[in-house]
């Protein structure tokens, strides 16, 4: 039986960032597959009573510098966002869609959104910025704009996140390895010896 | 010359119990001097707006699966003190008094309260459980209680907590080597790096 690692994701954390370019090479190493599960981290910050480290000015200052440091040490290619807050609402429902298409096609839709987020940041509150970084990765615009209004995948990513919630997820990245859970990026070493 | 590390520290913060007993290896493996930093974390969390994880209750039930991790992972004894919350102000004020009369007192200390905070846990709420732990361990209650209403200590506690927060400081463990700052015991791989 493949062992499996559940990762649950929204574009909009620098250190979820961090977490997609590490998650695929450990689980590779551990022969284990990784379950995608795009949440929305709002939800769970509102539902949870838990917030950004940007709500803390200090906080969010060394978690500017915190990131680089961990950026260098994984040798990955960071730049913070200068469009942010960025609201991943429909990028996140656009994630969702993705996956029910196709791996190959949601692959390419994380690849392309999160290195719009942060690696060659564009704002990403604009429809057109959206619709100009999928067409140039081969995603339809108009397709992305319908399937982001279907009402079943509305319901799915609302479910994905209350669902979170209910399992005792409060921020992002979050992975779960059977009933373990395991958050931050920095808690990756912890993932890796639950798959071996 | 010596290489430093600076450790701004609170009987409180069980990260920084972790903390405690991490920092001294490897210190002593990159031939550095231990700055060591009372200061408040309450007067931190007051300062910048920042607050302590059980204040988040998911975020709270999650640290003390994450602890004891850490705490398997380094091979340290750990059991959550459950008197919490414990006021530490007069504990840290007497870390500051003790820390003045010499390194040995100092380090006795500090070895007495944090044993009682996390690893055979009292009720440090309660003057006379405190004045117990001192006693068992080579130090004068009263002379304690002397120290600790001293305006000179309070001030330099004070003083210590101010300067922590102009310096950036938002919660603990937090670690200086040079400018570059690091907070958590999850960083101690970061401090290592920076003495080498």
């Amino acid at each position: 039986m493949t062992k499996q690692v559940e990762f649950l994701f929204d574009f909009g954390s620098p250190y979820t960032y961090l977490a997609y370019h590490q998650l695929p090479r450990i689980a590779k190493a551990r022969n284990s597959a990784i379950l995608w599960t795009p949440i929305l981290l709002g939800g769970i910050f509102q539902a949870t009573g838990n917030r950004s480290p940007i709500e803390v000015p200090a906080k969010g200052r060394y978690s500017m510098l915190d990131l680089q440091r961990w950026a260098n040490t994984y040798n990955v290619h960071m730049t913070m966002n200068p469009h942010f807050p960025i609201n991943t609402l429909h990028l996140m429902r656009g994630a969702v869609a993705m996956q029910m298409r196709s791996d190959e096609e949601f692959q390419r839709y994380l690849a392309a959104i999160f290195n719009a987020m942060f690696e060659a940041p564009r704002n990403l509150n604009l429809p057109n910025e959206v619709g100009e970084v999928l067409r140039n990765n081969g995603i339809d615009p108009e397709l992305f704009v319908g399937l982001v209004g279907d009402q079943a995948i509305k319901d799915r990513l609302k479910e994905n996140t209350t669902k979170a919630v209910e399992r005792g997820v409060f921020g992002a990245p979050t992975f779960f390895v059977g009933d373990q859970m395991f958050w931050g990026q920095d808690r990756l070493q912890f993932v890796d010896d639950a798959l071996t």
